[in-house]
């Protein structure tokens, strides 16, 4: 894990949140092994389990109309707010698989609760990897045997390998969190969004903590914290069918979190910025990104606001000049426009703090300027609708050779 | 030219119809000259007269809140109906100019409306190329007097020339149209979706009659032609902010086609298959295209037919498979999850015929008949959703390494 998990400058670690690499939260273990689905032989099967009897959790699932075999399965026959176990498998999504598929599922979830102990509405199952394959159930039967002798407290980094599938880097985080009630650790492991086989992206993150969190202020904090984290992200614009949040917290720490309490402020915090900073990682590690951006778009429409900030994200053209480090605005002009069509909408553009279009018409720069401040790492554009009182933001990463190549000449 | 126009396997030349390259349509007059716009010098304005003082016209513009300066001048200040000239330059967009963008412009029609002997608003005006420049309008209006000079009945590849861009082949036709009536002729120049300096793609289309048609024949045939043809091609899902057909009759053939005539119908057949076979070929023209789609959608709900549509089309994901000749199908059915959320959606899918997926579950196949079906140049997905009914279609090109090269690398 590097050791600086808060690494973009559009996340500020909170004052009352330490990195510590390290174990898991207390109350949990976890293990990955490899049982096969990978043709690489890499770890592909990831077990996670929460001791505590009274372990309290809340999940969040893709919004396709394609929902992906695991994902429906969590969504009929688990107890969402009370989840212990949580078997992750990549190499196959288990998508497109229709009722077979759905049978997979819940013999993956058989294996898990038998593995632990626990009654099967306690076990979420998640998967990724390639669709309309189905999944070779035995083997992943087979792999949560053996990850049951290997579930370990130091565990969470076989577990977060077990589900990485092209990923550069990992994507994982161990806090301490001091609330006024007590310290808590919070980990998490996320993936995405690589390419699974050659197919497409998905978003899994598990979230661990040893607070005790009552199930509807959990389910509260996710909600929230994933609206503005994961929700407003996007490679490329394409919603997975298998995309799954997961937190669980075990309280073995003793330490509660209550409703409305200054604690659950603090808490929140420290959870917002954690998945914000796993968000502009799955960013940065979008097949092929170089660059990634962030778009702020500010107006009085906030189905404006909206449509201008997803149009800009998810522009090929404005990905690209990302990628190339041109300020080449005319394309964000381009995209609001279509986002926000029926006549002349007197625009403001900026890209690094340097206005380049007021009301819609271009302004003098300076350009060496300009060419100069679109060459970092993170690039940041605002643009100015009229009327003020929606603001939202989208991180993006930029159209490159690589996401070509991965996409287009690694066929199936 | 090409010896022939109607290329494609999904647009059939109503028999009626004959290719026979060669001059415009009688009535008009053509050129094209290099004023310097373009870096290159080639040539990059085009003044287009019809001399017929009852000719009659209809218009289409695109439909961005961020239109450029030519379309507003056209929308605002010019009888639709009755336009008797075109002045249209490439190398410049003349967008996101604001109020001086608006006076080059009128400049731009005024020099035309002196050139033809016209008044104003019967003078259209249409740019293309980079944005968020000014357009250098004393170099167009000394270009506007010298293709004055050059007019001439078989100036038509001269004026389709001075429009393109980083256009590879041409986009124009010459038809007869034989209608109950008498025979006419109908002419057309086009561009798009080449790339301009390196900002965006632009759609311009001409198209010439020397039918007498009145106007609002001419504008229903070209509304409805324009949104079987222009409104259904995506190249990357970008709008332009410069889009703009326009349709003009001479009246010189002394053919008349009434309204609810066979010669009207017989005519509108001919605008269709035109309007379309170049639709086809811009989106084969798409930066770095190699192999073009069309995307057909059945279901019981037209907004979700459409959406289904479009998200297929302008997936980088099915893009990038298309561009690769790699038969992945989760990647369709992924895009199709996303444009019609909320729950499993039992959809089908076929490619070149054959079925793959029923009810939202892969189905056996013949992967070798797949693998090959999907190497040829004209690919096309068949999608089902639930009920019946509504049915579209979208024409769009894949993604290539040269489409990243063409707008990442070629930096302004």
């Amino acid at each position: 894990m590097s050791a600086v998990f808060f690494s973009s400058r559009w996340v500020e670690r909170p004052a009352h949140v330490t990195e510590r690499p390290g174990r898991l939260a207390p109350g949990f273990r976890a293990a990955g092994v490899a049982c096969g689905l990978k043709p690489s032989g890499a770890t592909d099967l990831g077990l996670l389990v929460s001791d505590g009897p009274d372990t309290t959790s809340a999940a969040r699932f893709t919004r396709s109309g394609a929902p992906a075999a695991p994902v429906l399965l969590c969504q009929d026959r688990c107890r969402l707010e009370a989840l212990r176990v949580i078997a992750a498998n990549s190499g196959c999504a288990n998508a497109a698989t229709g009722r077979r598929g759905l049978d997979h599922a819940a013999k993956m979830q058989g294996a898990a609760a038998m593995a632990a102990g626990v009654g099967e509405d306690l076990v979420a199952v998640a998967s990724t990897g390639g669709i309309a394959h189905e999944l070779p159930v035995d083997d992943v039967v087979r792999g949560i045997g053996a990850a049951r002798g290997e579930l370990r407290e130091d565990g969470g980094d076989d577990f977060a390998d077990a589900i990485q599938t092209t990923d550069r880097f990992p994507k994982r985080a161990a806090l301490d969190v001091a609330l006024p009630a007590g310290t808590v650790r919070l980990t998490a492991q996320a993936k995405g969004a690589g390419m699974i086989s050659p197919f497409f992206a998905t978003m899994l993150c598990f979230v661990q903590t040893d607070a005790i969190l009552p199930a509807a202020t959990a389910d509260l904090l996710l909600g929230v914290c994933v609206k503005r984290s994961f929700d407003r992200i996007s490679v490329d614009g394409q919603l997975s069918t298998n995309d799954t949040a997961i937190l669980m917290a075990s309280g073995a720490s003793g330490v509660t979190v209550s409703p409305e309490s200054e604690d659950e402020l603090r808490f929140g915090e420290a959870l917002d910025a954690l998945l914000r900073q796993l968000g502009v990682l799955i960013v940065a590690d979008g097949e092929g990104a170089r660059r990634i951006a962030r778009v702020i778009v500010r107006g009085g429409d906030e189905r404006n606001v909206e449509h201008a900030a997803r149009a800009v994200a998810n522009s090929p053209l404005v990905k690209a000049a990302l990628h190339g480090g041109d300020p080449n605005w005319g394309r964000i002009a381009q995209s609001v426009g279509m986002a926000v069509p029926g006549g002349p909408v007197p625009f403001d553009i900026a890209i690094e703090g340097i206005q380049v279009c007021s009301a819609g018409q271009a302004i003098p720069v300076d350009q060496a300027a300009l060419d100069s401040a679109v060459q970092g790492s993170e690039i940041e554009y605002e643009i100015g609708l009229p009327g003020d009182g929606a603001e939202t933001e989208v991180f993006f990463s930029d159209l490159s050779h690589e996401y070509v190549t991965v996409n287009a000449d690694y066929t199936t």
